[in-house]
């Protein structure tokens, strides 16, 4: 079957350890005088933030700081902020985070430069003037945030994650410097990797794959299956590093690829129940996987050779031996398995799959599948 | 070891047969209204020349035509081409073409934009003005020159072809449509593919090669390995978007990883002798792997591992076997093996090597080599 037409497009990136001293000729060089830079209170307390001030400050660089934004950033912080940057003559948006402070920088960009509120944008192409320019720093080699074309933003009033999905919203530079991970919590360190683990699957299994963002996902699911035990026993820069190796090549593929229908359901878990983005995957990914199995056997046992070592003696072998291999794992990490482990009322599971049903990942999941499919495929793994 | 700060920039890319009809689209994005188009002969007998204008005219883009160029493009004519760009008040640069017509086209942006000649920007990172927007459209799946950041122009005073090297010769949107490689003779299909694999093979085993850049060159040899025999048997839509799909790959490998002693001295050979640039890797290709083998036994397992299909009991012994059988492939093709088939005059080779010494892309091959240890290779392989 001959190929559609594909696009592909990624930030400059600069990767590895000190990377993090160029972040303010980085953002000299896009013109900055006064950098808006969005982080949160963990970063802070880890020194992080007082770190990127004195880089800013080096380069003669004025800037205002906000950290108004929680986990699954909110529509009205996003207001806010933007209202901020204006009002504050900034020329540059950094984020120095996870998810949800680059997301939340995202949506800022985007509505102090086109107006109007984050819910207008809400879908695919829909911003029509250029963001100020973005340099992002991520901390969590996990949300992949600081390459894609990706802002999550919770609207509060309907509670739904929306997806804004936009070339433009590829920062212009990311800045990955893995020392940055060597502050990060044992759980902290577990949630990301499944969540670029996820990224990577979704990617590869994709309706959209294609061999520049194949390659990317591969990559990623077998540095994060033999580098994530390793960063728990001990988690040293040089295993560190290779998890955001990892992120970051599933990044460039998820966000050239789309995702799938472990995130359609994430999304909506999130907007209704405030799931933390990070605790679902272990708990949808492999029914998610399974549920895909008849319309990508070979892909999945691609990955199943990758999680198992070696191929069984089918792909649709191999493929069911590596998804039960995964959960293995993910029980041995003493993670969320079960979907009761993350919502506690099971009656608000067909609203969730209704919502998830409207998500644009689903739209590049390999099987289609309606909200009732997924509602079974929930109570399967309740 | 730890990596030290690696560099990843690519442009935004369109893949996918008749992605050739977004180019004036992609144009007037990037602010067209005049566009100085490079293309050449061979582009215009096929019909691809006046397919653009077509497709210009209907995005109501003006234009200025400029084919005044060789192979092995020459800095005078880089220089008119900058000159014709300002008199006739053109904003945008589009290239359609190989290595010559785009090469050509960044040195026509570089100096209508910067000023000087093209001379004085030669080397790494000597660009410092920014260069109007540049749409390039390749037709030979080879020298991948619309995704890098080199450009290589020969100057012809001193019979030397200048590397110049910068983050901003990498154009802003590539457009690759694989239906313009329908319209390639047999052997500049076979000599792009060549020249594909060597990106491939020297990004690989490049000092500066990393995990974004390897699983890029490794697909990029698979790719040629399976379907170059196959294009040249039948040169159907499917296999040569395969071969497309190669050289991008491989020039996202080599763009950001640099290359190596082969390409140091097809530079040299192309600027003093003329040499097509094409045909210089089937010959020197295969001894620079075995001078390179002490230095990277692994990496060219790797490499053996694809041209086999296999591994054999040691790496280097897989190395070894690797380079015999490539070596094999290309003599089963009728192209030149022995470097007295591309040179006359065997008394040139030690200019050759002192020219190639001072080229930046022996700076990142794996294992040093001064000009007499060029020389004593190219003797071998005369």
């Amino acid at each position: 079957m001959p190929m559609t037409v594909r696009k592909f497009s990624l930030p400059e990136i600069f990767f590895g350890r000190e990377s993090l001293k160029y972040a303010g000729g980085c953002a000299r060089i896009l013109g900055a005088e006064r950098v808006f830079l969005v982080s949160d209170s963990g970063l802070e307390k880890a020194g992080w933030v007082e770190k990127v001030f004195e880089i800013l400050e080096t380069e003669k660089l004025d800037w205002f700081y906000y950290s108004d934004i929680v986990a699954n950033p909110r529509d009205f912080q996003i207001q806010k902020g933007a209202r901020l940057y204006q009002e504050q003559g900034c020329d540059v948006v950094m984020a120095l985070g996870g998810g949800s402070p680059m997301d939340a920088a995202k949506g800022i960009a985007l509505v102090a430069s086109n107006g109007g509120t984050v819910h207008d944008y809400e879908g695919a192409n829909r911003i029509q003037r250029p963001l100020p320019p973005m340099v992002f720093i991520p901390s969590t080699a996990g949300s992949g945030s600081d390459i894609s074309q990706f802002a999550i933003i919770t609207d509060v009033r309907r509670c739904v994650k929306m997806s804004i999905i936009s070339r433009t919203l590829v920062p212009n530079i990311s800045i990955i410097d893995p020392l940055i991970l060597g502050t990060k919590p044992r759980d902290l360190i577990i949630s990301s990797a499944i969540d670029a683990f996820s990224h990577a699957v979704e990617s590869y299994i994709s309706r959209i794959a294609f061999p520049f963002t194949e390659v990317q996902s591969l990559k990623a699911i077998d540095l994060i299956i033999r580098y994530l035990p390793r960063a728990l026993k001990e988690p040293c820069p040089d295993v560190l590093e290779q998890l955001a190796i990892a992120s970051t090549a599933a990044a460039m593929a998820f966000s050239n690829a789309s995702l799938g229908m472990d995130h359609a359901l994430a999304h909506s878990l999130g907007g209704m129940l405030d799931v933390v983005h990070g605790l679902v995957h272990s708990v949808l990914l492999p029914p998610v996987m399974r549920y895909n199995l008849p319309a990508c056997e070979e892909k999945l046992a691609d990955i199943g050779r990758i999680i198992l070592g070696k191929r069984r003696r089918t792909s649709r072998s191999t493929a069911l031996a590596g998804i039960e291999k995964l959960e293995e794992n993910f029980a041995s990490l003493k993670i969320a398995t079960r979907l009761r482990d993350i919502v506690s009322d099971r009656s608000t599971l067909p609203q969730v799959c209704k919502t998830a049903s409207r998500d644009a990942c689903l739209l590049t999941n390999p099987r289609s599948a309606d909200w009732e499919q997924m509602l079974e495929m929930c109570e399967e793994a309740w």
